[in-house]
């Protein structure tokens, strides 16, 4: 069994990405904007700002009350997307009920979209015409399994979770890599059914351990994207004690998806202020 | 075995469709965009100028060379966005060589798009937010089955072929109303593994009889969106005459699929139509 070292391959990223950054004086930004006070929603935004820092990026965090306006919020981004020293805008979601999310993140312009949720960038991802962003999490699964060689053609690959942000962008990028995809869900009848003849599974349904050791068959590729929490301790959606054994690759969770994610964001942030200064 | 009878149920729409055009001075008016002479291009244009007629809707035919200069396309495409009598414009593929398809259908304003290929159509369609229009061809495979009462909540779809204009949009709709949909495509590495087991399948790789007796379970429903020639006949994607007595439900080809993306294509010019009159 081979881990999937999220961890070791979102810093040789960060590295490469310093080094594109490195003497200039006008250096990437990245706004973030979160509503409420959701304390995994500030977690997440902790580990951005972080790397953010590592690069030598400006960070810049407007952190908006549970009751503000929705306006106040589309105002907010229509004022970042025309200021220049701001290279990538992203939303924390979830948003509290009564937010509009559709119409917020769709008021990002497109080209400052680095979390690739704009209609736009869904469109063109979609279609298969080249988006100038895709989604961080599923961009982040495609470079782990790259670094590892890992070639998708011809292979069965289940994603257990179809949502906008994580399971139906990735279903695209696997199916445009030619992998054929069974898309798995809540409505599924027989997960095992289809997880156990599968030759990779990607799980992004966050339901923790859901993917047991009689699930998966011998020398399957697992890559858990689920960062559930069971007595304050972070968990995937792989039981992975028990299955890791079986596994050909697999990623760790916490170690695996999640650094990636983090460093797609700051590599489309920093492909935009790289794309800008070319204009 | 039950006959998904795609001519009767296109029949029961169109008159349906009459009805809400009858009486009306100002009749609803759809454009085609005819690149070149492919000879089955100009077959499925004439049937689509048939129901028009039948309909007594306006059809306006552009038949351009195929050595035309793409500008003139694109400016006849911007005349018919501003032409107040249009309501729907669609322009026939696949287009010559030499031309850019995406360029081409992205000019269409996307309130005129009937056939549904515009990106902002198809980016509201990959994340569920209401398309204005779906192409019609998946659209008219969900009316069939909506017309027998078929629900696919829950059952394992294989959806054979993933093209942007009917195996993809399809995919889409039928996770969207919870079926665990396997896209299966040249690059599957073997598709009787997949057919076997489905409950369902929907066949759009245009290659003649490709799903075979011995391919498919007892019980299986088939929608056969292919058109194919042999010897000048028309035959399906599936080897319908030995395969039928083993599904609950099958496309004939001719008379399944096909009438009922040109009703489809009917339905939403007159709901592009409809809406104009709203405003």
């Amino acid at each position: 069994m081979i881990l999937l070292d999220g961890k070791k391959i979102s810093d040789e990223i960060t590295e490469r990405l310093k080094d594109e950054i490195q003497g200039d004086i006008d250096t990437p930004g990245l706004a973030v904007i979160l509503i409420g006070s959701r304390r995994d929603s500030i977690k997440y935004i902790e580990a951005k700002r972080k790397v953010c820092r590592e690069l030598g990026m400006r960070f810049r965090l407007f952190h908006l009350l549970e009751n503000c306006e929705q306006n106040m919020i589309i105002r907010n981004i229509k004022e970042l997307n025309n200021n220049p020293t701001i290279n990538g805008i992203i939303v924390q979601l979830p948003l509290p009920d009564g937010f509009k999310t559709k119409k917020i993140l769709d008021t990002i312009h497109p080209s400052k979209d680095v979390d690739g949720f704009h209609m736009i960038n869904g469109g063109n991802l979609f279609l298969n015409r080249n988006p100038d962003f895709i989604p961080c999490t599923p961009l982040g699964c495609m470079e782990l399994i790259d670094h590892y060689g890992i070639d998708v053609e011809g292979l069965n690959v289940c994603v257990i979770g179809c949502s906008n942000v994580v399971g139906l962008p990735l279903s695209m990028l696997l199916q445009q890599r030619n992998a054929t995809v069974t898309m798995c869900h809540i409505y599924t009848r027989d997960l095992k059914e289809h997880t156990l003849r599968t030759d990779m599974i990607f799980s992004c349904c966050g339901v923790a351990k859901i993917v047991k050791e009689d699930m998966v068959k011998e020398g399957v590729i697992i890559v858990d994207v689920g960062i559930n929490f069971i007595d304050g301790r972070i968990v995937g959606d792989v039981d992975f004690e028990n299955v890791k054994d079986k596994c050909s690759y697999i990623t760790p969770v916490p170690g695996g998806v999640g650094p990636m994610t983090i460093a797609m964001l700051m590599k489309q942030t920093i492909q935009s202020w790289k794309k800008k200064k070319e204009l």
